[in-house]
């Protein structure tokens, strides 16, 4: 069984450092580059760009809401041609960095609030697929759960992975909590809740009860305190499992 | 003869409007669409590649300084590397534009006080040249004038492009004299201006003298006090010396 | 009967003009000043505030949401406590502009998506409220209507002053329809119905009905087509309606 | 003998941090707050100028370009009026902080690049001490050595501060050094060489030559490596050597 190791990388921003991509890149095998907006510039996209060629990483962008002191996290009303246009261009950006390091831009995720929004909102799932479609057919778009934007990537016949997400939690209808910041958690428990979400496709919700979940690939957030011992866990946990660790073929 | 005639396009911002786009287009042969740094935005860079789409305008990337605030026209302290980085970034956005517009970008031309640095230091023009390079070999470089940055071009392999100022003075050197705001002029002056550089290789500059001037694109300004008929102007004097409005062919 | 005439001001940034500030601060008795965040910057700032006190114009804050691509009209999800720093933020920006020319500053009016957010929630209110209050307890309020932000003000004790709008629609409830852009309006009709406003004390709600209506400030737009005319209008027909033009006193 | 400690302070921004704002603000007597042009952001500088009061420490504004990403140490060809208006901008914005913690705005400080401009220029240097002096005019301004901008103070009437840089080097001429970032030192070494400073009035130089130096405040970074060792050993040799560490009186 394949399995894709996908964590948000590339989110520092000029003399602000967040995060350990040179650490975290040896674990995973798909990044999420941060692209501007509401982390990162083009210097750390050029380096991240260049890290995770050096580590044989998949690289996706991560685009996000133009908020950077909200870090993408506030939400804001824009429409869905607004989202539309901001994928595009953050999309394209880092798809410049990958072609001038020889690389294929991989995948799409909408980072933070912005993902939020493309679950709920029809329009706004419509204008991301569209996008995604409209940059390069073969992009994956990422997806963390069934539902509005996983009908409409299905629509516009883009391809879908499902996200499994290591150190945030689900609601009881599945819905990821997204928090401003990321809480501690400890590696081995961490690596024991995916283990478990991989081979039996159940989670632990918010509320104590036992959820139905599946995917492809494991989400590990760098900027969890202890992120580092975490993704080692994961990784070790997924290979004792069984699972083969690589990021979906483009 | 083949000539080219280029105009900055996109130079709006949210809601705020600069430039008659929709008119200009209709006259010139090749667009270079601001990039978000010193002017336009993601939805501004959509609408724009796709007027330029509707007249058959081939698309440059217009990439400045990132300083909205001063149009790109206050000098800034960047390394080679960080002028590498937002070329890339400000041109692979606008090119996952065109690409989703089913077009290809066609040419690189800083912008302002970039414009200016890349044609003073080699190690400037150098980034520009590479980062045009590996976004796309095939690529147009428009260069204002012989020199540094020509150097640098031909010894990377990028094709240029050299731009004859229909509407701002060079000095006695060739080199252009960038203002913040651009002065009016009478279109059918500039038109006979352009006419002579374009006929005869010649251009009266700054202290009166007459200097050489070789080039194979005109640019015309549309921030400009009736930059309308200025355009309008050019091009039949264009046509009158028997030239054929036609951009480079990619 | 006094009456104070307010308008939005200071709205261009950079190279990007925005309304007629030179000839609309003729007529008016407060300008709310843009900020930055959404519009203006310290030069404009610092050339708005010369204006006012060359006509004797009161010099308010016009923060908003720090979206300068949106207008500040595209809805933020910030904490209250953001709302107080930012409100903080921009209005002590201006402040300094005043008490460098001379000037104190009058009052605080949120702009676009942040005002509308201010007469809804309680706690962005009270947020806005206390900032004010903070800065300089006798800086007014501008206030669109009854309600929330009035109730807070009158706990904390900030003075409020009522707005009346001459060139936007109001809901069957009172509330502001709020758009990206400003429809053209007849300066005659608009005249008519600000001169309605302030002597009955009614205006016709988007769906026809008649509401009531009360306020001493009256607002017009310099972002409307034909503003120009529009304010001259509505001055006349406050003045021939027998009021004296004036902002409230400190 | 009375000497002050300062350091730049409330330089992280949204979720990135910078500094051990908490712990450092324990050993000095003035802080320069960034306002949120290069570093800082509104809720940033709340939270300083109340860490401030609570350890009585001065609150001074450390106004930089406007570039983020750079961190200010970008140069930028400002005109001196557009330095006038940031510098007043992001003082005034400060200001309105102190005011509405109860506190007074202390000094004025240009932060990286700007301070070697105002340094150099006398008409930048100008710009600056109007700004502050406009401002109030008790504001002191603190300056890095004798020269253009201690001129331009005195001719305007601005109070100036000497300033002894504990951990940037001196070249022979008596200029920082200023780098993009700064190197780790010992402090114990760091503690003689300002011992040195403040009892001898002599520093060692970049190119080993000892040279006269003057100042009654101590500046010690945060972000160079082990900062809080080194500002703890500063004040102890400051102490060790008579001082009674205090900030100039208002």
């Amino acid at each position: 069984m394949n399995i894709d190791l996908n964590a948000d990388m590339g989110e520092s921003f000029g003399m602000y450092k967040l995060g350990n991509d040179a650490e975290f890149m040896k674990y995973i095998t798909s990044a999420n580059v941060a692209c501007g907006f509401h982390a990162g510039d083009p210097s750390v996209m050029k380096a991240t760009v260049a890290l995770a060629k050096e580590f044989g990483v998949a690289v996706g962008a991560h685009p996000g809401l133009p908020d950077l002191q909200g870090f993408g996290r506030r939400e804001m009303k824009l429409t869905p041609a607004e989202v539309y246009d901001i994928i595009v261009y953050q999309a394209g950006a880092l798809k410049g960095f990958c072609e001038a390091a020889g690389l294929r831009l991989h995948h799409v995720k909408p980072h933070g609030s912005l993902y939020g929004m493309v679950h709920r909102d029809p329009e706004m799932a419509a204008a991301v697929c569209q996008a995604a479609k409209d940059l390069d057919p073969d992009l994956y778009l990422y997806v963390m759960k069934k539902g509005v934007i996983a009908e409409e990537a299905a629509k516009l016949g883009v391809r879908t992975v499902f996200e499994l997400y290591s150190d945030l939690s689900y609601d009881p209808e599945g819905n990821l909590v997204i928090t401003r910041a990321h809480d501690a958690h400890d590696p081995a428990q961490v690596a024991q809740r995916v283990g478990k979400m991989v081979t039996q496709g159940k989670v632990a919700a918010t509320d104590g009860s036992e959820i139905a979940i599946a995917g492809s690939s494991v989400c590990v957030h760098g900027d969890t305190p202890g992120a580092d011992q975490i993704v080692m866990a994961v990784r070790q946990a997924l290979e004792g499992a069984g699972c083969a660790l690589a990021s979906p073929e483009l």
